[in-house]
């Protein structure tokens, strides 16, 4: 029986949650049974709100193209579907002839297909529901990780990368560099950025993620110790850091905002630290915080993220074809020393709202670094390594004069 | 006579500063009468601790990637030669029989150039100096503008495209972006972000140069101005903005911190700004600050710069050989409608200290935005057109339902 479909992306936009709806899309291309190809606008909103766009209507180079676009082109929300909501999805989606319904999102987003799939069954109404895995935080469960996650990762190793190096460089003048990366309630971005460490000496150095209670004390005396050694130190925080209270760790005079799931609006620690380095160590320290930049950066997207975000797109689509319902898609990671993930699914009630923490075994025991174990998960997930940089010998030649500075 | 060469780094490391090194070096090498080739550690100062690496002993193929490598390879440094160094600076280089020091820098480091000139005239030592121009800030007089800007300037239309991507997609949570970009005393760095304006609607919106005074409440009504329109605004700021009273805008706790050039630490107008449209217009916003990320992304860097960094390198070595002293190296750029820069020099003492300010015509009227003249200007130095990314027309399917929402 030809039915439509509809599409939608929603939480926050990654550099390749568009190559997932590409997946879906060129997926749903190749059946016959499928007639609309419908795009919500801002996800869960498009539907309530009955603003689908017709897909089949775009240029196919477009279409094609999303596979190297940032962000989220149909447009995303952060809604927490009501009660009062309930009639309306269904109304929208039979008056349509909706037969699947595919949404790409987090947790949150993974909640909200798993409601419309259990209103569909209530109501005796034929509808595949499909969750797309997406989210830079890489907290889903079961999956051995999700799509977008390889890709901010990549940014943060080379973003810390390249700041071990300009450290290095100015080290006279930028002592401290303290980098904060995003992440709410996991450290999995915070981490990633320690794939960009080519030495000890570069750096990073340290890295706080928020599945440790953060002590100030310790903080300083950690930074102490790699002064002591190389004169520069670079610290890569997580926004979401908590103290031994569980408390946020933020400028006290900041607003607290919360959006509609109930978070607060993060951020803030760079600066904090920053001022605690300054004023307990009387060192100079400077704050990079790359923000939402890291999360939609084309220019560092991983190879392998973009092409597993296709995939997993594909299979969704195929998988709702084939009849299942209420799953979301995983990634399952083949044992064996070459990387390599296969796909399969799960059932959307045991990822919906859960948050998957870094292990302890990918944390160090100082709780100041990651472990080996960390790397071993997560390089094969950037794409391979990174650029190539020079690194000089600088023999010195025989010095012919006394000492000086 | 075969004489030594020293060649060094000196201020904020860049992208591309490490391609003018290999441009001096290998140009260095094809000179029969060049018999040592030494890189100074940390600038200036590497002359005065005597520390210099005999660079001949580097692997040709670490010299040859000095070209795709960012930071400052010999290590850089933010130091005012004081009186008391004179003689030391003359000791070292005649002990060391240096009859060529070719100094890369902005304009504090081109008044130490000039200064080391002038030591060696009145000692009556042959001492060929010639500056390198580098710096992100392309505030440097007399030239074109510098090698390094026109990478900071393809970082930061990058990130503004993609930051303008993400916020049309999430609008409804991240409704007002503000990036913070580098610049002390000009607005070139900020002024790029526009080169990321795919159309009006997408954005980036509102620039703000410290050329003019930032008053409070005109931005307010710009932000306003362009919410009312679209529901959604992404302003650039410089980390430099001065309020009419000509005092630098930041957080007021914040302490101010001088480096050695008597220069104040910057940083802060994001995170204030972000408080100010919060408090007086409550509207959720949210900063980006990719701070010394931007100067150091090889990953965005322009092809011309590149290639321009290598070329000021390679002629300020020739320039040296053929007996010019006291001068910079400078790009010009020649009439006509195909972008394309000859080098030439000028004499060290018209640049150094000197500050290019952004021109009145690269503004727009209202002091919210870059004129056209600025793009004509800066477009050709980010080396070529920026990625294209997919836009979906979205032709909405005709409703059937009542409104919703």
């Amino acid at each position: 029986m030809a039915r439509n479909i509809v599409v939608a992306q929603s939480g926050g936009p990654t550099a390749v949650i568009n190559s997932s709806i590409c997946g879906i899309v060129m997926e749903g291309m190749r059946h016959e049974n499928i007639v609309g190809i419908y795009g919500a606008i801002n996800g869960i909103l498009g539907v309530l709100r009955e603003e689908l766009a017709n897909l089949r209507e775009e240029e196919p180079a477009s279409i094609w193209n999303l596979r190297r676009t940032p962000s989220a082109a149909l447009g995303s929300c952060r809604y927490k579907l009501q009660e009062r909501d309930f009639k309306r999805v269904m109304d929208v989606l039979r008056i349509h002839d909706v037969g699947y319904f595919l949404y790409a999102g987090g947790n949150d987003s993974m909640d909200t297909a798993h409601r419309v799939a259990e209103l569909a069954a209530q109501a005796n109404y034929d509808l595949k529901v499909i969750g797309v895995p997406k989210t830079v935080d890489n907290d889903l469960e079961i999956t051995d990780h999700c799509p977008g996650y390889g890709s901010v990762a990549r940014f943060n190793a080379i973003a810390a990368r390249d700041s071990c190096l300009d450290t290095e460089a100015i080290y006279t003048t930028d002592t401290v560099k303290i980098i904060e990366t995003m992440g709410r309630d996991t450290g999995w971005i915070t981490a990633s950025a320690a794939l960009g460490r080519q030495d000890d000496e570069l750096g990073p150095h340290l890295i706080y993620l928020p599945e440790r209670p953060f002590i100030v004390e310790k903080f300083l005396e950690d930074v102490s110790s790699v002064y002591k050694r190389l004169e520069r130190v670079v610290v890569c925080v997580c926004e979401g850091l908590r103290d031994e209270n569980g408390e946020l760790l933020k400028a006290s005079r900041k607003a607290v905002d919360v959006d509609k799931f109930g978070h607060e609006q993060l951020g803030g620690v760079g600066d904090l630290l920053v001022n605690v380095v300054s004023e307990k160590l009387g060192i100079k320290a400077r704050f990079d915080k790359p923000g939402t930049i890291q999360r939609v950066s084309m220019q560092c997207a991983s190879s392998v993220d973009l092409e597993e975000a296709y995939r997993v797109g594909q299979v969704a689509m195929r998988k709702a074809i084939d009849g299942e319902t209420d799953k979301m898609v995983t990634l399952v990671r083949a044992p064996g020393p070459t990387y390599k993930c296969e796909v399969s699914t799960v059932e959307l009630e045991k990822v919906a709202l859960k948050t998957k923490k870094v292990p302890d075994a990918f944390i160090n025991d100082k709780s100041n670094f990651v472990s080996e174990e960390f790397f071993e998960y997560a390089a094969p997930l950037i794409g391979g390594t990174l650029p190539e940089y020079a690194r000089l010998r600088k023999n010195l030649l025989q010095k012919k004069l006394a000492n000086y500075l």
